[in-house]
């Protein structure tokens, strides 16, 4: 397995370190065995490895979401009914599209955006859709794609959340293909004509903006366009009943006709990559996401756990209770740690979209797993929606299938792994 | 949830975000999206988290195990005979007691322990035990709680792999509870008489150097002891016919009125405590080791997938294959990450145990369980150990119970959790 | 999906049904190995199983339940409105009670009534406990436990469904462990009055009749008490809100000094154990009954993988996908098989209670992960409660909780296998 | 563990067995609800489904199994040699091809076939491996293919175990996929020669006749042969240094143009369906085995908890253990109430391959995974063969992979539930 000229090399560097016998290590001194105390919500000291910055934005984002969105979600819960505040609230303290630079964005790390996602969902599930599709699938390819004046015609006004975005990619028959993409773009005298319909679209019902999807007519490759409510052709009824993120407004989009200008292209987009490109940023957020979300499980269930009694001692003590919270535990340390490396790496531009499939898939799937496990310490309340973690369980499973399956995604890894495409078999 | 100072404290940070506007941050600048490939041995980059003296040290431990170790596995696994050149040649790359400065040590920082301790799981975990011992359970105690004449006096030899050492704390009927201790260390005249016996003990029948653990009968505590082979009524025959870790010798210890000096006493150890200290040296190793077997698991299923065809396609693009192979992969990834940030903790003297416990039982957890998986795919072929998948199978089961059964953990992860110690529940 | 003519035999076989007696089954003689067609809806050919009157009532069941609760049941989910057409309808089918012998009960075997569970809870699980409670907490009780004049009085309008039945056990701080009862029966002048509360009561809101269980002041030991609707001191309001099995209506009971006759008093129930034997009988329904929502996930989710193409193939095709049909399909296939012979023993008195925890655990928790896994094939459309199976997981995490949850379960076969009681371990 | 006396009794029944027939079973009347005890060793009364006769042959078995067999497993798992008295042991007490009629075999019931299994591979999975090839791959082909002259010479000395048998249809390249094969008949003057190579094969190296499938070249269709021990160009060396399975002898088989007769074909053999009629009915018994080995993995890590302290309480009565405990029993009793079904249809000639496939892979996969949570009970002994746990989980490995993997079994099933073969997916 080892080539003979590298091991060579590493017998070399071996001689080299006999005769240096003490590695000095950069990062910091090795420290006397003083004890020291475990936090059990940061498992393995997380906050030593973020910025100033980013604990900043993260308070910023932790105090506004339990003060502001805590109190309304049930209410969100219950109606179906979009929250026409959240944008802008959250515009105003610049947690939206904050890894842009300029237009009145923060230009933050990708780990303050994940910081975000995190205490967003650390709520619901549904509020931390709405903000990944105006940043992550809205505010993203404008800015990647756009030119400026798409950029400074669109860019400011959804930073601070005075527009809602949505992002038409999904069609009613191609949700893990979006190859066979079906709406069309029609180059006509002045502009181009959209047809095609879209389904299961966040923010839909209540968007300003859409970055619509549409293989074009003249060379069949598939780009985006940014279409506006109330162009003719063009509607986005509500998709209601949902069992599962009812915080957010989902919708489809509907496009007769719709006719736009030349300057609703988005010249840079290229192909299904430009759409990939955007669903890497969200799937990226989504994995911090998730285990905000896990985490308030945990901390909820383990509340619960050390006031109710039974048998005369609190739920707390039972073992079969106890693995339960160990294993949720574990999962939120290994998942919060794993997508904070994709997230430096993605700073310095060394982060591959697989290793982003790695950790949406992993962390949605283990979130949505251990969710459901310790949903069981509730009880009879677990069925109450003022417990919470059941409306958690229910939107998971919802973060684990979009924005690619989890078995979408392990076959991506598989891909990767073997160099053999299997999606199809 | 949020006290009002933090969450006021954390608006003020907001406003001061709002003026920044731009947070620049000191890792790296923000880099164009070129292609990233992705390397499936190395999928969230660990290599660029590691210093050169870890990648250094990490290739000379890779060279040699698959080198020299690989080669021989069979026969070791086959016979259970005690491999009499490993520790000799480990030392003399100094890949023993790796961390300890001085003594002929290398001073190497606790991630290129780790490394080093997954080089060598990547052949075989009884290789990786017969080193941990060494070097967590052997040098690491006499370092911490010896004498310096008891530190010139074996570590040097023991870091050659001059000596070979073992580790007396376990006993026949207390395994998951060391408090239940039975073997006592009596002060006489010119020293002390140690009684009573040790079970599962690595290395033992091989041992030159044995670190028992005794209740002192003074003063009940307990405390640790260098005895030496030869001394009389000390004996540790070899248990025979395991079913795993064939290629490290395991036996018991009797020690019948052993008598020892007042020099056999570590003088700095101080009751279970310090016997712990050791554990969690090596539970840490272990926690990067078995992501060694799993790694070697992982890479030997792929290799048999992709060359092995059934209904005329390579079994490597089977989705159920693929399936697996994408877990293993997954959660290879993440122990990994969450090994070495507590390594970097680690040297920073910033790691509680149950840090340790998390990623020693999650890492074997996983290995145990992913190494099982992948095995499915040898066919019939798993059960001949020259497909080496079954060995590391068998191996992990035993790194997954023994330094802490896998729910033992759970439990101190629990009571961390919850404040409740739940082990006699 | 059942032919009119199917149902239209199926009534009439009913008719028949609650007039017969006992059923013959044919044992058929050794036979040639002609091929055997698999049926995917019976795998273990659990109909040859069957007694002619057992599929006289299935059939009739299945028949009313698909073309009268199926169209009702988005209509229940959405609103939580208790529908106070099901128990009447049940009842002229002689579906409510039908173990019992005479006031008008159809006297069937206890795997009639299993299969009536299954077929209510392929529509709903919340159907299914109405009618569990009715039957099962509610006649059975007064059938067991009561007198021949509140037999006379109450059997009768229950079995018609003209009466709607709770049953009062489970209290608000003791869900696991219902010796710590806190409501009281305190003897006075004419009769006993009771104080306490109950919660998470199935049908309460709706109840003309409550079975109530009671610590008597007199011998601190737990009996069954029947109050009915309008006594003065009880109220029964309905915890709206829920995230599950909202086709059903749960509610608190709060009993304020209720003064009661003598007459309410069931005589024959003696402590605890009367009202496990209630919840036995429920157990043993609700076994039957999940298989139930789980076939129904299972063909619901079949035939969207035949219809919906991904990647041009439909979903059927994929090895992930036919995976988990299989594994859903098996866990039907035994989780039925047991409850039949449960079913089979409990008619001979031969039924254990352990045997009902092991069926009762069993099959709620295999539902609920299988349920969970098949939901995954619906993609987007998961979330949409017109696809019915994202309701079916939400009922079946109840299920899995209620009435013994799956680690007390747990416990008491642990208990049975060890003879060590670990309930408050 | 037998007691001496129930042997005895065991071995008069068996002998009444060998000429009886057939056997009523009482079916019970509607009992009143008097106390029943669970019996952990059976929790769903398989004892009461059961005729005399089967019982009266499971006895035999076991007390066979435990008195005979149980003393040598520890030799032939360490030493990987052929035990040549084992099936003559078994064919005196009628335990070999007991459900062939005639030829001095027993004439029973598949059912108990089945109980046979169990009671072999209680003691180890590659004692019922050499069983099983014998009955259901060796003599059942020859029985159902073969002429009487083959049956005369055959049968009688195969049921007596005087002849040990083999089956060769697996080949080096084709482990899954038999439709594959490689091996040729051509038809020559006076009979046939054979080509080709089969591979891990069941008690090939202790063989005196091989049942071998090959491609005949002349319709290309393919049929058994009956080769004997000796022939020239007939090779079957032993595979040696398995992980598994090692009390029982595997080998190669080799055919370097072997000359037989035209006696020597198996003439009402036609195609791969009588090759995989032979399957079915290994993988019935299998089916029934494994539960056998897991039952053997329960008893012992129950006894292993009740006598173990930790913590100053028994490991039995710890949660987690009893969970662990409960789960096992759960799948056992849960696994023979599904075989003990397709046996009986088996019997009614109304069991369909799928229903094996069925049974085979739950039993199989069910028995592993609890057979591995079990074993982690045993703590440090898990490693040692005397424990035994350990060798029966490296054993049911195997058995979850041969005559058809966990994933070949979930794809027929998928096959039969979807009608799309995703084989080659």
């Amino acid at each position: 397995m080892l080539a003979f000229s590298r091991s060579q090399r590493a017998l070399t560097r071996s001689a080299r370190l006999q005769t240096l016998v003490v590695a000095k290590q950069s990062l910091g001194q090795r420290a006397a065995s003083t004890t020291v105390n475990y936090d059990w919500e940061d498992p393995l000291n997380l906050e030593s490895q973020l910025t100033e910055d980013e604990i900043a934005i993260r308070d910023v984002a932790r105090a506004y979401c339990q003060e502001n969105l805590m109190p309304r979600v049930l209410k969100g819960w219950r109606t179906e009914e979009f929250d026409h505040q959240a944008l802008p609230e959250m515009g105003k303290l610049g947690l939206l599209g904050p890894t842009i630079e300029g237009y009145g964005c923060a230009g933050a790390s990708n780990v303050a955006y994940g910081l975000v996602a995190r205490e967003i969902e650390r709520v619901d599930s549904g509020y931390r859709s709405t903000a990944s599709v105006q940043s992550s699938l809205v505010m993203h390819p404008i800015n990647e794609f756009g030119t400026d004046a798409q950029k400074e015609k669109f860019l400011p006004r959804l930073a601070k959340g005075e527009l809602v975005g949505a992002f038409g990619l999904t069609e009613p028959n191609h949700g893990s293909d979006p190859a066979g993409m079906e709406t069309t773009a029609e180059e006509v005298d002045g502009g181009f004509i959209i047809n095609g319909s879209k389904t299961w679209i966040t923010n839909a019902p209540a968007a300003d903006v859409f970055i619509i999807w549409a293989r074009c007519k003249w060379d069949k490759r598939v780009r985006g366009f940014i279409l506006e409510k109330g162009m003719k052709g063009l509607s986005a009824p509500q998709i209601k009943n949902k069992v599962a993120l009812r915080a957010s407004a989902t919708g489809s989009i509907f496009m007769d006709s719709v006719r736009v200008g030349h300057d609703s292209l988005l010249p840079k987009s290229k192909g299904l990559g430009s759409a990939f490109s955007c669903l890497n940023s969200a799937r990226y957020g989504i994995s911090w996401g998730v285990m905000g979300a896990l985490e308030d499980c945990l901390a909820r269930t383990r509340t619960y756990a050390l006031e109710r009694n039974q048998f005369k001692r609190p739920l707390a003590s039972f073992q079969l209770v106890q693995k339960k919270l160990a294993d949720a535990h574990t999962e939120i340390a290994l998942g919060l740690q794993a997508s904070l490396q994709v997230g430096r790496l993605k700073d310095e531009g060394k982060a591959a979209p697989e290793m982003i499939s790695l950790v949406k898939r992993n962390n949605c799937g283990k979130a949505l797993e251990h969710a459901r496990i310790v949903l069981d310490i509730l009880g009879g309340n677990a069925s109450s929606d003022e417990y919470h973690v059941g409306r958690h369980v229910a939107n998971l499973q919802v973060a684990n299938t979009y924005e690619g399956t989890n078995d979408i995604h392990a076959l991506i890894l598989g891909k990767a792994i073997t160099g053999i495409a299997a999606f199809a078999n």
